[in-house]
């Protein structure tokens, strides 16, 4: 198996301490990225990639595309755009041109280098969710994030084997003045979790503080020379890339740092009220946003890539897990592939207010059709209720043991066990059973998963357990965990530098958005 | 679209039953069998699909399979099988060439022609869950089914758009004697629906009554020259079929009936600890059942397939939705076919004990992998609970709209609609939205669907309606439901028959199982 087991171990207790420690420990598990071993799921004839392709092509040269700042428009015209405004028609041989720079797979470093990801191809990484102003608390309660939530939530991510990135925005901390919330959190992803993370985006100088820190812990050259994190530039569709989000992926892209170029879909709101007419929306968006990383800087790591949901006709919110946000998954993934580009989409989707059977449903269907369509870089994974505008505890563990459970479905199945099994099948005799026999106790663990949060007990042996749903099993697994946490080891000179380069931005920044 | 609209209308009520009525009146709605238009996941080239099948007929061969009664032996003795007591050897050759007359496909005619479907290739259907002994009532009490629950279930399967059939043991009515039951149950199936239903296997006796009942509903002579019912024959795992099964298999073979020959699979209990161990001896199974219905009556239709699970290692208990689930449902999907033979699972299965985010996330899981791997008669998509031990009257309503999404997802995508939408597209601005466009009003309907059960209004207006979880709105819908509930017409001189042969076999039929 693909299990890296930590040496990572909670500091030594005493007495009762102790004991309770004894019951509820358990060695911190890392998976790799997954090298995914199962098909996807091709909706389009080579035929329709064309016709979609020409279709996105036409739209870029025709109507074009704005870009809503003058740097970036400075950089199309100089590269030979015709540019009216902020529009720019991006004429399509100069599009494949500078997508074709792009790697088709790139690494994100860890400071532990055993937790270093590849993405691209075939290599899929799972990461938390992004940017809810709101937790659903272990108590139940919805309510406003704070700093420590973002800290509980990185720990968790850290502590999660499926979950390859501590995290981006893991919950908005409201406690925290808009200007300064970068900091806090670019600290707490590096000082709660080994693993690589995401940056900030929400204005020049918080990329460019982001990036600030990254030199800090690895060193610039290092960050020069490497890819670190990946963070996200949303495009405000349809069609417009607003100076906000250029400006982060004109820090991060000339860092050699990645960026998800995300259209945001609200199918009938933000693309046409069609999966397939969305697609070409999707596939102009992220195209041009990518060419524009490769003005900034050639060979940059850019992602393709779509945040998705159709809008609930009652109510105007998204909703997650349809069949038509399946099959855009799937579409998006067979225009990325066509480009040879890594791509990305979002996971375990959800409306549930609680973490009721509807958060089950959607999470795991959106997820499914997420796997099925094959996305490099899956964001929000866990713990994503409310169309994005809640962060659950609960549902952070049951989506991360539900990742573990895919990243076994697409390792797919091992032919090397076949003829052991065959020998047990000739000797258990017809209407025996394999539960005693030693093929079974020598493979079952490697052979069949078994989620632990999901109750497989007896109805009255669950009763006499207290009959707890899954959303109070997860809150128990959430103490337990946070209880048990240990941060990984970061070298006491780098944490000092990263804590005074916070105090001093601290200073510099003013309280309120000028 | 697909959908049909049916004609029938609940009877016209006065006053305040009236108003009520016409706030919960919704029309019943119908969809034909899904006609597949996405690919499905093959897991192994073509060398490993023959090297399965080498392993099957080798342990075929060798080994042989029980089948433990006396008038099957004599048959596969007659056939010219090398048979040594009960088990039988079987050759490849004559496996094969058994096996070759079974149909591709087949058509279940429905008593209402309008709700006949075909299954095999392309063409699939849903069918509510089967065989639990407990039901979880509408005030979430879980206790053991009646002939009330029976009859309920099967009107719920009648008004559920994506339910192709009424069903087969909806769930046991315990209030009726064993050896009385399935006279009870098939006249439930008749009476609540017109959709095709299936045959109860419990003893030969009640085969018989239940071809009996179908040929009072059709005619003796549309039954022999039709197929109207699928009816199930569990493989008593490992290698044995038994003799209740045999001689269900005997009696609906003969009479042109369908049968489904499923190995019950428990993953480390029935089946080595090995996914493709597991796919060995369920392959072998299957087409050994497979085969026998062909000595009874060549062409017969028959259905390759099985009943999964994994064990759970901690409580023996059957798991659902795991990843090597979803693996062993593509694998057997892909031998399936490999024969050319239409094949079943079991869609939404769950181990959960009430209506919580595990029944979600387990029934969606354990379905999306069906779906994946294309299953053409998929049981059990609606209500399962608790390993097959509880059927849920909110669960079948959720699942049964996830059905539709599932139905949905597996017509693909129209690529008709792309230049309408690229025509939206150009007309709305850069930055602008779709929302109101004419585009967007028209089309929006027909382009996303917006499953009523799941939540997507705020929070706040959420908390406003009451703040109900997923499975108090699904109780609420079933109470709906069963209010507006009218029965599809049927001949009275037919029900009146029915009735009469209910009575007489009542009378004639012990209370105690003999």
């Amino acid at each position: 198996m693909t299990v890296i087991d930590a040496v990572d171990k909670p500091r030594r207790r005493r007495g009762r301490d102790a004991r309770k420690q004894a019951r509820t420990e358990r060695p911190v598990r890392f998976l790799p990225e997954l090298d995914r071993r199962i098909p996807v799921i091709d909706l389009m004839s080579p035929d329709q990639v064309k016709h979609i392709h020409d279709a996105t092509m036409t739209l870029l040269e025709n109507k074009g595309i704005e870009f809503r700042d003058d740097e970036s428009v400075a950089l199309w015209k100089a590269a030979g755009a015709l540019v009216e405004g902020y529009r720019v028609h991006i004429d399509r041989g100069q599009l494949l041109e500078l997508i074709a720079t792009v790697p088709e797979s790139y690494t994100m470093v860890a400071r532990n280098r055993a937790r270093s990801v590849t993405l691209g191809g075939l290599k899929q990484i799972f990461t938390p969710a992004y940017g809810s102003p709101n937790v659903l608390d272990l108590d139940g309660r919805r309510r406003y994030g704070t700093l420590a939530d973002f800290d509980a939530f990185a720990k968790l991510a850290h502590m999660s084997p499926a979950m390859h990135l501590s995290g981006g925005v893991l919950c908005e901390p409201m406690d925290v003045p808009v200007p300064k919330r970068h900091l806090h959190m670019v600290y707490s992803l590096i000082r709660h979790s080994d693993k690589p993370f995401m940056g900030m985006v929400t204005a020049r100088e918080r990329a460019e503080d982001t990036v600030a820190m990254a030199k800090i812990l690895f060193g610039s050259d290092f960050v020069e020379n490497n890819t670190v994190m990946t963070s996200i530039a949303n495009c405000n569709s349809p069609l417009v890339w607003d100076q906000t989000m250029l400006d982060a992926a004109k820090v991060y892209a000339s860092a050699n740092q990645a960026m998800l170029y995300t259209p945001f879909v609200l199918g009938g709101a933000s693309t046409p009220a069609s999966t397939v007419g969305s697609l070409v929306q999707i596939n102009a968006e992220a195209l041009a946003g990518i060419a524009f990383s490769q003005l900034v800087r050639r060979g940059a790591p850019a992602v393709y890539g779509q945040w998705l949901a159709t809008v609930s006709m009652k109510s105007g919110a998204p909703m997650a897990g349809t069949p038509e946000i399946c099959h855009m998954n799937m579409l998006v993934g067979q225009m990325a592939r066509h480009y040879r580009l890594p791509w990305r989409c979002s996971g375990g989707c959800s409306s549930a207010k609680i973490v009721d059977a509807q958060a089950g449903y959607e999470a795991a269907r959106n997820m499914y059709g997420v796997m099925m369509a094959g996305a490099n870089f899956v964001l929000s994974t866990t713990g994503y209720m409310e169309g994005a505008l809640t962060q659950s505890y609960a549902k952070f563990v049951l989506d991360a043991e539900q990742m573990e459970m895919f990243y076994r479905l697409g390792q797919g199945v091992d032919f090397g066990e076949l003829d052991a099994a065959l020998e047990a099948i000739g000797e258990v005799e017809a209407g025996g059973h394999f539960l005693g026999t030693k093929h079974t106790l020598d493979n079952f663990e490697r052979a069949f998963m078994m989620p632990e949060l999901m109750n497989h007990d007896s109805f009255e042996q669950w009763e006499a357990e207290g009959g707890l749903d899954a959303d109070r099993r997860a809150a128990a697994r959430v103490r337990q965990m946070l209880e048990t946490y240990v941060p990984p080891p970061l070298d006491e000179a780098v944490d000092e530098e990263l804590r005074d380069f916070v105090a001093r931005r601290e200073r510099e920044l003013p309280d309120d958005v000028r």
